[in-house]
């Protein structure tokens, strides 16, 4: 079997080494590029990046020339984790060369014709590549910010069983969400900061397009009130939200948590490889989730929520924990790769076909 | 100048520890008893106790006998850093002896006839001790909770220019908070626990006695709607809590703000020796205030507010800092015995009669 | 293919809960046992522990009912996670009924009789159980002490190679080799404690008696002059030791970089199933080993040196990490048990009887 | 009594503010100007620095317009704060337009004619300042680096009383010693770095110096065999350091006690406002000194001593702590500038003429 080639482009930061790390021995994507900057450019990977991972580098991957973002790339399609200041021209030029883009990067995310993708929530969002006109099949697709990926998580059973109407979140976020070197020691041990720029915006509109309904080939994007405080704590991985809702009908506490537990992932028939066996799990002990015991929950990819009760002000209120840099970032972009492929939107680039990778017939 | 006689019981403990703290040098009050449990009793308090200050214990007080709880203690006074579970029954005995009780235990907090103190909020609910009836001149004044008193504190301006309907917290409470040895370090390192035992509950009640009015001899509580979301953080020192809020009246954020900054404190007079200089400190830099750096303002009993701006889902949201062990917690318990002293309702008991430290004429 | 029946002892506490996450899953053994304090005994697992882990207790684990250390236990041998002063007394008993103890604890480490074993430097010590008489086939192995460990593994390559007359040794320990609840957060965060106690008479003697040579069934222990200083730090896992050393021969810094990468361990042919592909890893980059990124190098029995430089006052001077709840505490203790059944001193008791699990013929 | 007249250079990073901190309220010396880059030129100091300390900018300061570190400065000396590379040239240029320059950078602290000043140490090598030769009356004084200081202040009594041989030192450093932004929060929080560039080299070189002898003008430096390990550890502040030292006679550990705390600071009858009561403190509880609850004694000037007790490889070994950013930067620098006032060597420059303010008759 011949797996799709891969380039990660952005490959030297934070995301960029997350998505080398999950796509070590990937079934069906094979790192075939590493683009950089200029000054990255010609470099084995080993010397050009400052790797903060706590396993090694794949060996495979250590010793591979990084390229520059500008030179053709040898793949079928891409990974981005680059800043959006790059992201903004580089990724509309790549698409334009044909290259299906996965991004991580916020430059695209709220384009009315960029998918704003949560494999578990909205798969059918991916109708709208068919709106991108780069030419050569290229296009993007976006997952959400860190912060939003969870919270939306736990929203879309609620929107689906009860109605969602008004939405309250403080954020308690992780260290590593700012990337490297990202907030300065002296700014994170034993302190919090209670400001994080352009976050809460992102918390208050990602989460309307991600549960908007796709209407004649656009999304309706919901019109929940949401409210966002957000912080940075001194954890290493994991951002922990405190939510409180006002649903749109009056239900128990314990009708939410059932709304927790039998919701249906649209995807669990796909059997992609990155899909955690658990998409939500519920904490029934009082102190759980905590970001350093839980983040790990389903490689990264499990969503945990606790502490489901009454809230005095709205309806009901809860705790959400996701893995920023897994579930919030790369895991997730890579879990957006492997839809598409499944929904045959990922394909060989010209001579180079494999066969035969678990997509669906005729997809 | 001669002082009160002050008796700091609970001695050894975390709250107790800083009663010393805050004690030394005060120009009112001088300690004279160190109480706490048998296991002490009959040690120098430099080796019954296991001190987690940072500056070494005052050399007066480290040498001194600490004594039994039941014996008779010579002091005029009280503060209790008692925990609930022994200040249950040992607080009424010792009003009961003719002692005043200032208290930072929870257990009577709630009682009809206590007040629920904080001087620049609520100085007349002192008016309650008249209708406690121990007998000898004995009472027992509270400070609240650590992670009320900022809350409430933010309210209060609010409160009274507005009108408050409801609240909405979030906090992220220091370590110190849990006394020591409190929390295990492998919970707490890189790590947030969502959960703190019976916290959210007093987030709910406290406040609306705080802020209630003196109506005929008793406290007309409040009935203001407040729901609360607890979180143990890895900081040393500083309770920060998101808070937003729903008022009776259309308002700007920037009359939110003039309702803060001109809020005057009714015991700006008295020239307490541990008010601060500015009970409310309103930081515009969006990054404050953060409780490494802020929560020593004003000595520790300045109360920070910052990032005041319109809610989506309520009026406004802000965020607050106070110093859990100062403000929240002996600070707040010196500073009630202070304005006690001032209202004519600390003297020296018995034989033993200091003369003229700053009580007004007649009180 | 049958495993052997594995009984783990004070499974609720920090090492017990180690061995328990270990040994999920393992080839050769299966946990049948999990004994622990009355308290605990009678209730499943699960409700019994308070699991400081990250990944969930193994299913099958959860719902097994914690039996008394005083009952029979259903296992072929044991693996104690138990303090020393329970370990004083019940590790002897068990030894006495039959059952092959494989110890963490430090009661019985500098007995003469019971092997001190890493197998990686001394496999040959298993010889002094023939040494032990309790009747029955029970016997006595323990593993060091964690910070010995990592110690001795990096001091090993170079006593083999040029003889050591002397070690300086400062240890920055991890909060976790306190246990749980360990070491109180308000004395951990942000400080580091510069006395852990008893440790350092440790260091100073289990390296010399895991070095010495085995003559006539008896160890002739190393008389190598060690000097330690021991720290509690802020970090999580991973204790990172400075050492200098003096050596019998004049080398340069390279030789003693060739004698740790040259080094063969002795039970490299056994295939042991906890076995580091990499027993030492020797880092070039001059930032490494760190413990939050080096600690579960080869699934944390790999143990990492680096900084290999002369030192001014004694010969060579290193850095070196091992990670202290794996390769110092349970991983190690497992692997100690690989090689016991490996030499065939590991057994089905009784009845019970598995077939060919891997061990030599005749062994 | 008017003050002499500071100019503090490099004002906004991280040395820079702790002078501005230090010299608030300052008896003898009076902020008048604050210079810094040329992108910092222009600005009102609270816009041009991003302040980190926890109390507020003095009023008096925030309110001063920052300068070029070009223009001439309105001061009688300076403090410098200045990173090495452009101390490298600013500080010469400086004196040779007759600034006396007090310098924290490491730029000229090896240079033969420079003194490398710790009043309690050496105060007799301000006699080098004679054999400088800028014209017009200025000169550069240096204090040591961080990490020297601590190390420094215990060897020399012990240098004093039994001549000292060699000496090995392993320390565990803050986050603060790296300046602002200095170490990423992703390397720091719950990790060690084994490493801070040329850190080992100056704790080789720098204490030779200081302890070195003044003769015929020319410091005959001292030839002790130092040895030093260097690592980064989650604190903010405070320098950590385990010694173990060879001593050239043959004492007891009572007396290696007995000589630090016999020791008497040189400069006692001084009285500069910055020296502490307490020159070195000895603590006999062997938890201590701990960073974060010690690094403040004596106003962050103390330096604390722990564990002393028998080297197994060298003599004698213990703990020392100090403040690394006051005792080891900027409140060294003003302790040194006090005792060049004192010894009559800074003076009102110019027309602008002081009177008496506390130098000796005549110096």
């Amino acid at each position: 079997m011949t797996r799709l080639r891969v380039g990660v482009i952005g490959a030297t930061g934070a995301v960029g080494q997350k998505f080398v790390e999950l796509l070590e021995g990937h079934p069906w994507f094979e790192i075939t590029a590493l683009a950089a900057s200029d000054r990255s450019a010609g470099h084995r990977y080993s010397e050009a990046v400052n790797w903060i991972g706590s396993a090694p580098i794949p060996a495979s991957i250590a010793s591979m020339e990084v390229v520059s973002l500008n030179t053709e790339l040898p793949c079928d399609f891409v990974f981005s984790g680059l800043h959006a200041s790059v992201a903004d021209h580089a990724e509309p030029r790549l698409a334009s060369e044909g290259y299906p883009v996965i991004s991580n990067a916020k430059s695209f995310r709220m384009h009315k014709d960029v998918p704003l993708l949560i494999p578990e929530i909205n798969p059918d969002h991916t109708a709208l590549i068919e709106n991108q006109d780069w030419g050569q099949g290229g296009y993007i697709v976006t997952n959400p910010n860190c912060s939003t990926v969870g919270l939306t998580c736990a929203l879309k059973p609620l929107h689906d069983a009860f109605g969602l109407e008004a939405v309250q979140v403080t954020t308690m976020q992780a260290l590593s969400g700012a990337g490297y070197p990202g907030v300065p020691s002296l700014d994170a041990l034993a302190n919090v900061v209670p400001f994080i720029g352009g976050e809460e915006d992102k918390l208050v509109h990602e989460p309307n397009k991600l549960l908007g309904r796709l209407v004649d080939g656009a999304i309706q994007t919901e019109t929940i009130t949401i409210s966002a405080q957000c912080n940075r704590v001194p954890i290493l991985e994991g951002h922990l939200e405190c939510v409180s809702v006002k649903l749109g009908s009056c239900v128990s506490s314990d009708e939410v948590c059932r709304a927790f537990k039998s919701y249906v992932s649209p995807i669990r028939t796909l059997e992609l490889p990155t899909e955690p066996d658990n998409f939500l799990h519920v904490f029934e002990d009082e102190r759980f989730p905590q970001p350093r015991r839980h983040s790990e929950l389903g490689g990264g990819m499990t969503v945990s929520i606790g502490r489901i009760r009454p809230c005095e002000v709205l309806d009901h209120k809860f705790v959400v924990l996701s893995h920023n840099t897994v579930r919030g970032a790369a895991g997730g972009a890579v879990l957006n790769a492997e839809l598409l492929l499944k929904q045959g939107l990922l394909q060989p680039r010209k001579a180079h076909v494999p066969h035969n990778i678990g997509t669906a017939e005729g997809s």
